[in-house]
């Protein structure tokens, strides 16, 4: 059941009238023409939000800026991309809520807008956040503009580095936004009752989250508002944000009746985020014998129309798959008139990673070293410096360099115009907040709630790591995700957390179970709980008891629940520290159609150090649709947009997404090294792999063609004119 | 959201198809075409479910006989009453599902039937059951009979007690066959996945009874289904247990499709459970001073057409407020052509209350005393023997009558045609297991969680002990009903458990999650945890540390829940004893029109010991509630069966219940005597208040009138006929 798919008694229909203009002052809105209407319920604007404090960054569970949220889920002052929501009707049917929208009236005073991410960064671009002084530069600038931070992380004397390279080259990138493509549209179904009371259905990252922005962009209360999440259809980071729930509660709350509002595939594409298109510049140095002295880079990325691209993200990981002692990079956060840029797979890290390891490519290939040798010689280790402070604490990134020098693929022949291209990434993969339920059954079964969507295959390794704990069958435990009313706080789905930071709720709930099942036993035989030791999912005599009693099983004490304490339940709620960073490298033969430019993967393998492998076949697929993912941006994907600043491919027909044709089986090779800091060594294995492919494509293209690609996405018209360039 | 307010996406509609006879062998079952009829996606019969261990009585948490549950579900050799389930249709509409059930042809081979409960238990009545041996009974005897089983309770020597008594009154009593008449008909969706499992949802006051009975009835395992409570729209004990969920989820499971399954009032009447009638002698000894010496009854209940009348509580509780060293109550569970009986407010207590309460109040008479005199001079006390066996170890009982004895009301005037009537009455109350989930938001609010459906404002009582267990004001406390996937194994709303048990469990989750917040203040402050106390929704400092930091809220706790471990959840099952029972004392005024053989009503007041009232003014709605329904069982309500032993009132035009203007205001007297057991005193309140009435009434029109009447329902017709007669 999708995010679309509730349906409930005296429901109507809400939609969203949107701005055509990609930069516009908002006079005034007239809705009394749509509030006549027959059949309409509610109208709402952005007066029906409460103001936010300016700045107001969330509480720390949801650290954004609700000045923003607010006026990016309904424009205020101005509309700052076309498609930014305007006003909202819930109407007895979708074709009235339609017509209704088109019986709003707009006076929108035009203003010059600004597409790319360098022409914002112009002195003279049109400037969208009218007071916005950029941070992180001394001295504070005096005049607004469109940049809202200025970051820099360093290690070392990079200008000192360079200087002990014997080869150094640098380079521009351009990368396009992509849209994280998921086959579900947003969609959510919203009750506000009279006694102040509201239930939310929706799809989304998580439930919790979309709760706390809810509550803070309607102005309720945490316990006003429960969501149950829907299956989801996708997400890949763009469903941890919220753009119709608070919509859809305020149409309700004014309506008396249950609304839904979803959007259409064109809504997806103009008022929901890609994640940021950027521009780059990397310089990198090295030695005769591989070693890298020092690297560069510069990285400015779109945020949209709201600060908070994860220009951040993309200055800590660029180099850190590198144990390189000079290192520097420097990110500007950057607003136009886009929709404003959502999470999307590891947000920030593939963007900087295909400027890195292009360049990185470049140098191995002017040392005529092996690509797989240089990043083995400069691979971090435990140890290693980062420019984000601390240093490496966990393995992994030279054993996927090994898997692939391995690799009998990596030696095959190559025909004409093919090429093989080698690229790194990393990710730091997250922890934090989560939290489980377990339920012991009369019969046996065992049942797992969490707060996590399972987006994934989560509900599986849940499973598996309780069945593990408990010492019982895994089909005997069933997975499920529980409302937010029913499971303890849950950060989203995302940052590679679940498997890790759910996964410790859940083993630590499964091992308070034990405990209780321990007691249970004792009472049963009459023994003290340390005379009892479970194995192998049955409690059994210990110590001076051995053998005194046949060992009980978690069925049959189960069974005995009622007459023990009563049911079996246990919650528990972690803080979950020492995730450890995820490694891939991948390898990618291409070959390159000279005529037409098209660019067919012949073959794709990636390594990936996964920790351990909880549900190995699921960590499989989540490499398989990282690089399918990454393949896409690397080829075909991009927003195009019209001299007007409106977005021209608002569909899947001209956004092109890799299809089944388009791919090869993708190889994924699961390197194991266990994290110490997981009961089960369980890391994230949701995002680093889609950060090397647009690097490892162009690298193959390179070795196919002579020639290099530095802007996204490599489609057939710019392949061919890159072959045309003499 | 009630039971029949799910719409999912593809959902087709399930209607049963019922027999048109009281009692029937099938010969066979044609379904061809039915199955043929375009739009059909699934059709079942008795075949599809498996068959259950004769005599099978389930696990100990829903101990009853599934041999018998699988056969009301779906028929199999027999029909054993008109409206009996004898196939089912899933079909794209309701209308061709309804067109597809006309098409099932049964060859039935009419038997004779019996409804009334003295003729089913003739010895040449047609046996319902045909190897149905009474039980209870030495010798055991040889010939079935549709007598299930003879039951004895009895104290000290009654026919002893009936020699030292001055005056000795016995009579004859019936009672019909009435309906809960809850407002919502029976409604589940049922989804069943292609990996084996299933969601339900729907209307129950057990979601977790519903589960175990689908399972065991469908062949699933318990953690195969995963059931979510609708709101309930009225049960009264008969949403207790199921009929539809295990028909919709074998459709579902058939068609591969969701299945919304919902009864129809003439359904509900036809084929879901009243209580039982009965046939009951009961006989009283007093001696002039009003000392009861010896109480003596048989009582026959109906059970319908599989064994399972609530006969053994109308045994126990019928003289249960009396201190009385002689008592005997005999028992007889009798079957008939009638839906099988279902749980009843207080079931079985109001029915043999009828006839004790009606022969004490002629012993009052008798005797020239006044009938609140001889209950309190009887009244049972701490320590008072009972027929159950355990000594009464609650007070209450003489409380309720004492609050009616100053009572202002039961001294005043009454006019011509009119009479005062009092009675009392006795249930047990329930305990046993319920389950609690607690969770701390992270702006303070607090959310309650627990596996008991709210039938009666068990939410805000929930809410209330939460918040006084937390020092939290109560309406920053949200509770809320979850299901069978996401909290603890909970035992069914009913038996008047759940302020009780489930309330203990959620004060025991409340009280651990106190702990951790004195934990995590004892971290911020860097202190031992035992320098810490919890007052009035504050950690404080306490011992050495007195006066070192100022208080904390449990707000401000929640706001650093992630930096002192993580989201503040707890968990608690329980098996509650300790439950104390309850007691009612009421008394009415009624006016008798000589003409029409109407009672009007004039006056009820209704005393109960409550325990501690947690909501004043649900409780007296419970109060209310139990008071009109026992007034509708006096005056009006009836099956009444046609000589084909057909249901000739299946609908609320001929059924008639009572509506507003048939009531005067009903005065709750809430007499609070705490029981120790609970934290803060509760005890059920939902259902001793439906035992006296009825009793109540007849006495109230036998001083009226000076005509006792012993057959419910006291109707115009049946008062008239006792006015006339000489």
């Amino acid at each position: 059941m999708y995010g679309a798919d509730l349906k409930l008694p005296g429901m109507i229909y809400g939609k969203i009238l949107r701005s055509p203009h990609a930069h516009a002052r908002i006079r005034s809105i007239d809705t009394s023409a749509a509030e006549a209407l027959p059949g309409v319920k509610a109208v709402m604007t952005s007066a029906d939000l409460p103001e936010q404090k300016f700045d107001y960054i969330g509480p720390e569970r949801v650290a954004v800026n609700f000045w923003h949220v607010t006026r990016n889920i309904m424009a205020r002052e101005k509309v700052l991309y076309e498609g930014h929501a305007v006003a909202a009707v819930a109407a007895a049917s979708a074709s009235i809520a339609e017509q209704a929208i088109s019986l709003i009236k707009v006076d929108y005073e035009v203003l010059p807008h600004v597409i790319d991410v360098d022409e914002a960064m112009a002195p003279d671009a049109p400037v969208l956040i009218e007071d916005m002084i950029t941070r992180g530069v001394e001295p504070r600038p005096t005049r607004p503009s469109n940049i809202s931070k200025r970051l820099e992380f360093a290690i070392g004397d990079v200008e000192a580095g360079f200087k002990q390279a014997d080869v150094v080259i640098e380079k521009q990138f351009k990368t396009a936004a992509v849209h994280q493509g998921y086959i579900e549209p947003h969609a959510t179904v919203a009750k506000y009752e009279p006694d102040g009371q509201c239930e939310i259905w929706s799809s989304s990252q998580g439930h919790f989250t979309i709760r706390a922005l809810t509550a803070q962009v309607i102005g309720a209360r945490l316990s006003d508002i429960r969501v149950t999440p829907a299956e989801i259809g996708g997400g890949f980071g763009g469903k941890t944000v919220t753009y119709l729930e608070p919509v859809a509660a305020v149409l309700s709350r004014k309506s008396g009746l249950p609304v839904r509002v979803q959007m259409t595939r064109e809504e997806v594409f103009r008022a929901s985020g890609p994640t940021s298109g950027a521009s780059m510049w990397v310089k990198i140095g090295v030695r005769k014998d591989g070693t890298i002295t020092a690297m560069d880079g510069v990285f400015k990325f779109q945020a949209g129309a709201w600060p908070g691209s994860p220009v951040m993200n993309g200055c800590l990981c660029a180099f850190a798959p590198y144990d390189v002692p000079n290192q520097r990079s420097v990110g500007y956060d950057v607003v136009s008139n886009r929709p404003k840029a959502a999470a999307y797979r590891a947000p920030g890290s593939p963007i900087s990673a295909f400027a890195v390891e292009s360049v990185l490519d470049m140098c191995a290939r002017a040392i005529g070293m092996d690509p797989l040798e240089i990043r083995h010689r400069n691979g971090c280790r435990i140890g290693s410096p980062t420019i984000a402070g601390p240093k490496h604490a966990h393995a992994g990134y030279l054993e996927t360099v090994e898997a692939l020098m391995r690799h009998p693929g990596y030696t095959a022949k190559l025909g004409p115009n093919q090429g093989r291209g080698v690229a790194s990434g990393y990710w730091f993969n997250a922890g934090g907040e989560s939290s489980a339920t377990i339920q012991v059954n009369a019969d046996g079964t065992v049942l797992v709630a969490t707060g996590s969507p399972d987006i994934g295959g989560s509900r599986a390794s849940m499973a598996i790591m309780a069945a593990e704990t408990l010492g019982v069958d895994y089909k005997d435990v069933r997975a499920i995700v529980a409302d937010t009313a029913s499971v303890g706080y849950t950060h989203v789905t995302g940052g590679s957390r679940v498997t890790f930071a759910t996964g410790m709720a859940v083993v630590n709930a499964s091992k308070t179970v034990v405990k209780d099942l321990i007691k249970r036993a004792a009472l049963i035989w009459g023994v003290d709980e340390d005379g009892v030791v479970w194995e192998d999912g049955h409690a059994r005599p210990a110590g001076s008891n051995v053998g005194d009693f046949p060992p009980l099983s978690l069925k049959a004490i189960a069974a005995k629940a009622a007459a023990t304490g009563g049911p079996i339940t246990a919650s528990h709620g972690v803080t979950a520290g020492g995730q450890a960073p995820g490694f891939s490298t991948q390898f990618c033969d291409v070959e390159v159609d000279p005529e037409t430019g098209k660019v067919t993967i012949l073959r794709f393998v990636a390594a990936q150090d996964v920790g351990r492998a909880i549900h190995p076949s699921y960590v499989e697929g989540q490499i398989q649709g990282g690089v399918t993912q990454g393949i896409g941006w690397a080829l075909n994907e991009e927003y195009i947009y019209t001299p007007q600043g409106l977005l021209d491919n608002p569909g899947f027909l001209d956004y092109r997404c890799p299809v089944a044709s388009d791919l090869p089986m993708i190889e994924a090779v699961l390197v194991e090294v266990p994290n110490p800091a997981h009961p089960y060594g369980a890391k994230g294995v949701g995002e680093v792999n889609i950060c090397p492919p647009m690097a490892a494509i162009a690298n193959a293209i390179a070795a196919a063609t002579g020639k290099r690609l530095t802007e996204l996405p490599m489609s057939p018209p710019r392949v061919l004119a890159a072959l045309s360039e003499s």
